[in-house]
Formats: structure tokens, sequence, C-alpha cells
């Protein structure tokens, strides 16, 4: 390919030692997980048979909750769990935090489809605290927490601030949600087990394709009252397939693989982002992560770091980032997540590359 | 398993030839469709990459459209059919066959998520008519046609008579949507090509765990502008899945595998339908299939019956259908599609077998 018009991805992806994630999002995620599955075992059909059946009860067990409902998506998943708590309430309005995944990457489908009305909570530069559920001039059915919060980096409150809004929400009769795509992500950080921090939640969402790195796939947790619901729900969105037992072989598969391994994935994490703090102007959020992931700020335009990123790449070997977002003329910003990949990079390569990263970045920022 | 308490199915499916549909709904789908595909191969990431784009490129021509998306469900593209074509009415109501998938299978998602009105077309006991359309009594956005309508054993009108439907719909301003689930199986009867059927249609959807035989997955067709608004409600609904390539790549498999069959599965439906006919108190419905598939009528009890087939298929191999359904104390119905198994059963043993059906019926039934 023209070095000339290559973009930042694909140089990053020819890299001999990318540091981000598991691995590509090729059909061998698929493959592996199916490798020791025999061509024999039935599919499932219409959420009923054992592949599924079995997958969610083993999730209940490690959530600590009665029920759980597979789902395709987590979009459709809360969008469910909070028209469920809507319905029960009588009170079509939740909150949640202006940057949750419903806000801003699903179309308004909360609104479209279900007429629910939000009440953004907290800012976007920061967590939803008690003092904001506690200030609410509106009723509303159900708070939605996302932890960690993505979109400020994977911000996480203190334990005692979540128990707190917990114990606050059940006194008022709110019901708890948890935006839990990234919630074996955080359990290193709480020291927490997932049913610890779930029993916090009257429902959880947990993913299967972040920190799990399966294909795709999520799952509700609850009571039985409130999970029957929501297979009505999943059959009225279409999520109620014939068959996902793709998704659920390899999500139990990469569950298995990877589930010991966060707390490896979030002390990789803070060795990573002191890795680029240690560089001239880069500052990463938060400065120490407290997941598995973090997102990095650079006071450099887009168009003047790219170039030297590429040449980084293309002489150390190792990609740092696949994307750049730019966040004003002379500012970008990116985000990083830890897998497998990192582990298996030599440290004395990456270590190597920040210094030429540093090097350049003095030349390049004028202080 | 103890004889007496194996249901039907069971022994519908310990059979050495069952007579129905493709295979046993295991995990050799996925893994018979995944043999030939190189795991270095990209998946889709949210409805882009090469698997997703090509596939749907592929579709838009077979089908004679603009442009194609691929959807997990056939229940999620057309409630966003209907909803795309209400709102561009400004119109929120439809109309459809009483026994139209939307009306008896999805929980009413079309009501509870998109408010859209419906008008039931025709009976429970026919297929509606030009005249049903001409008789309308409200203003509708859009009807919906099912091909062949699968509820009442497959049927379809003659091509004239859905020719002069789609003429007068499109006189009159509505919109005509195929639910063309069972689309490929229609071609040999109408002897058209599926890409002239869709020409009658401004939006199709078809499914490929029907006829094609996939795991899921499902495809919406039109013009562009149509299909990008699918996309934002496709995101909204939950089914913009991180990646899709699992229902992708088996369904272009089996399609390639199987499109050309369609001529002969049809012609097998009409010979195993003629054998159900020669039956004392059995009838099918169409008497002659017009596609791969028809529903059987016996005039006897469900539980008279089962046991008298559970014998057959125990000392002959042969298994005829996998459930009964009550239609009352004295008689009770099946549905049968054919796919790559009936081709597979040698003819002297199913012959046989409907002997020992017929012989035990005539004992059974008093005329």
């Amino acid at each position: 390919m023209n070095e000339q018009h290559k973009s930042l991805g694909e140089a990053y992806n020819e890299t001999t030692y990318p540091l981000i994630g598991h691995s590509r999002r090729n059909v061998e995620v698929l493959l592996e997980a199916f490798q020791p599955v025999d061509g024999s075992q039935a599919g499932d059909m219409y959420g009923n048979g054992a592949v599924i059946e079995d997958f969610q009860k083993f999730m209940a067990d490690e959530l600590g909750k009665e029920s759980v409902v597979f789902f395709p998506s987590g979009t459709m998943a809360q969008q469910i769990a909070l028209r469920i708590w809507c319905d029960e309430a009588e009170l079509k309005r939740v909150a949640y935090h202006p940057l949750c995944h419903l806000e801003i990457h699903e179309e308004d489908g909360l609104k479209e489809l279900h007429q629910i009305e939000t009440i953004l909570l907290a800012g976007e530069d920061r967590l939803i605290t008690l003092e904001d559920v506690q200030n609410l001039n509106s009723d509303i059915a159900c708070l939605l927490l996302e932890l960690p919060q993505r979109e400020i980096g994977g911000q996480l409150p203190d334990y005692a601030e979540l128990e707190a809004i917990s114990a606050y929400c059940r006194s008022q009769g709110i019901k708890l949600h948890l935006d839990g795509a990234r919630l074996f992500e955080i359990t290193p950080y709480y020291q927490r087990t997932a049913a610890e921090i779930c029993s916090l939640f009257d429902s959880v969402y947990v993913s299967f394709y972040k920190g799990i790195g399966g294909i795709a796939g999520a799952i509700l947790a609850g009571d039985n009252d409130f999970l029957a619901k929501s297979k009505v729900w999943k059959r009225r969105h279409g999520g109620d397939l014939v068959s996902l037992y793709p998704y659920i072989i390899s999500s139990e598969y990469y569950y298995k693989q990877r589930i010991e391994k966060m707390g490896r994935y979030y002390e990789e994490a803070k060795e990573l982002a002191a890795m680029f703090n240690q560089c001239h102007a880069v500052v990463t959020k938060p400065i120490v992560p407290v997941s598995n992931m973090f997102h990095v700020y650079f006071q450099l335009g887009k168009n003047q770091l790219e170039p030297i990123l590429m040449d980084i790449y293309n002489t150390t070997g190792i990609g740092f980032i696949s994307y750049l977002k730019e966040a004003s003329e002379d500012h970008c910003q990116s985000e990083v997540h830890i897998g497998e990949r990192y582990g298996k990079t030599p440290r004395e390569a990456i270590q190597e590359a920040f210094r030429v990263l540093n090097e350049k970045l003095l030349e390049a920022v004028q202080p």
C-alpha cells in the first residue's frame, strides 16, 4: 500500500505489536471458540434449549441474580430494562449520564421506540454523584449507572458512594440499573466480585465483546419476573432469534478463558497509562486507570500527530492506538483498552517506542 | 429413553429418515458453512466491512433492487419496513392478513414499539384478493403480502392477481411490502425469478433460515433512501450488532448451495403431499402444494394419532412430521416443508411407511 495514503488504523493493523485489545476482530475469533464444540450439539431454538439455558443459568450464578436472559445486543437489552421499570412504575422517565450509550450511540431508540423521557445527571466531564441523585427535581422510574463511565475514560465512583446511591434509590423506590458493559473489568479495582457489585442493582446488563472479547452478545440479569417480561420485549424488538448460539458459545468460551485475567489487564492498563503520562504533552484520563481502559489526550493537532505515530509504528513495530479524534485544532484524543495483546508484547520494545514518541513530541510541541 | 414417555418430536428425531427440512438444527450447520472460510477474513463492524457489504450487494443484484440491508431477524426487518412507509405517508396504518407473522408471532411489537394500527384483510382461511384491497374503507400507508401465506399451508394468489394488486396499490399511492420469508421457494411455481416477483413490491423481506437453511438472519431490499432509513431503525432496535458475520457467512454459504434446488424441493413437496392425500382421513392444504411447504390435516384426535405415528416411526424408520397441533377433539394438523432430507430418503421406504399409515388410519377412523 502507498504509505502516503495509509490511514492510522491501517498502519496500526500492520504493526507487529498492536497494543490494544485481544486480537483482530476476524473469523478466527469464531473458529477458535468453536474448535472444541461437537457438531452434533443442538442449537438453541427461540430462547430454548440447553445451549442458551445452561449459559443463562451459569451467568445468573456468576452475577448472583435469580435469572439471566441472553440478548443479541446491549442496545436492545438496556432499552428493554428501562421500559420494564417504567411500565412497573407507570412513569416514563429515567435518569442517566449525558454520555450514556443510550443518549449518544443508539439513534434515540429509547425515545423513538419507548417514548421514555430522560434526565441527564451530572456533567459531560464528571461522574454522577449521590448529590446529583438526591437533587433530582422530577420523579424517575429508574436510574442507570454505567460502570466504568466509558466516555470519560472509564472512571468509577468510590465504592462507598456507589453503595450510598444504591441505598438512596431503594429508599425512594427508584430502580437502579447497571450498564455493566465492562462489569468484569472493574472487579479488580473495587476488589469485589461481580455478584457483590450486582447486588447493589435491580437489573444488570453485561457485554461479551468488551473485555471478554466474544463476537457479540449481551445479557440482562435480575429477578425472575423482570426477566420473564424481558423475553416478551426481546420478541417485540426482533431479538428472539431462532438461534443465537454463535454468540452464546463464543461468549462462554472467551468468558472462561479471560475472566481470571481481568486483574492482569487492569495492572497492564496502569503500566501503559504511566508510559503515556511520562511523555511530553500527553495525559491520560484517568491518570491512573481503574479498569482495563483509559483515554489519552495529546496537546497536538490530529494532523500533526498522525504522521509522527505512523512513523513510529513503522520503525518500531509497536502500534499505540488505532485512531485519533480531533478535540480542537491543537488537541486530539484516543481510547485504549487492554486485552491479550499487551502482555504478549516485549516490554523493552514498548519502552523503546515510548522513548521515540517522547522525543518526537518534545520536538513537535513547543513549551 | 422410556418409549412410553417419549414425545412425538423425540421419536421423530430418532428416526433414520426424518422427511422434513434440511438437517438437524445443530452446530454442524455452522461448522459446515465456516469450513471453507479463512480465519484471517475480517469480520463486519456495525454494518460495515466487506463481509456484510459484499453480501448485501450480491443479494441486491439477486433481487433486482437498488439496495439491501442485512438484519438479525425478520421480525425486526418487517416492523422497520412498515414504520418507514408509515412515516413517509404520515399515516400510521397498514393492512395485512389476519395470520400475518406480525399479528400472531411478535407479541404485538408493531403496535407496542411503533404504534401502528393494523387492518386485517381477507379471512383466516383464505388469501387476500384484489377485491379486499379495493374495498378497504380506511387509508393505509402500506399493504403487506406474505408469499406464500404460511399459516394456511403456504398458498399463493395467481400471478395475474398479484400483478393487479401491485398495480392497484401503485395507482393509490399505497406502498406494497413483501413478506418473502419463503420467496425463493415460490419461484418454481410462479416460473418467475425472485427479481421479477420483487419488482411488484416497494420493499421486500427475505429469510435465510427457511428454505435456505442458514442459522438465522434476514434482509430488507428496496431503494437506497428506504434502506438508509432502515439502518437508523436497525440501530434503534438493537439490531446493529458489532458483528453479524456468523449469520451472513452461513446465509451466503447455504444460499449458494440451495438456491438452484428450489425446483426440486417444490416437486418433492407435491410428491409427498400426494402420498398423504392417498391415505384415509388425511388431506393436505393446499391439495397440490405451490411451494416446498404444505399443511396436513388428520381426521383423528391428536392423542389417538400420536401413538400410531410413533409406532410407524419405530418400525419403518421414517419420520413423517415432528409435532401435532390439536384442531379439535377429533382433528389435528401439522406442517411440512421440504429440504435436503426428503431427496436422500429411499422412495420405497417412504411408500412402505405410507402403506402402513393408511392401514392404521383405516382401522382407527371409522367411516
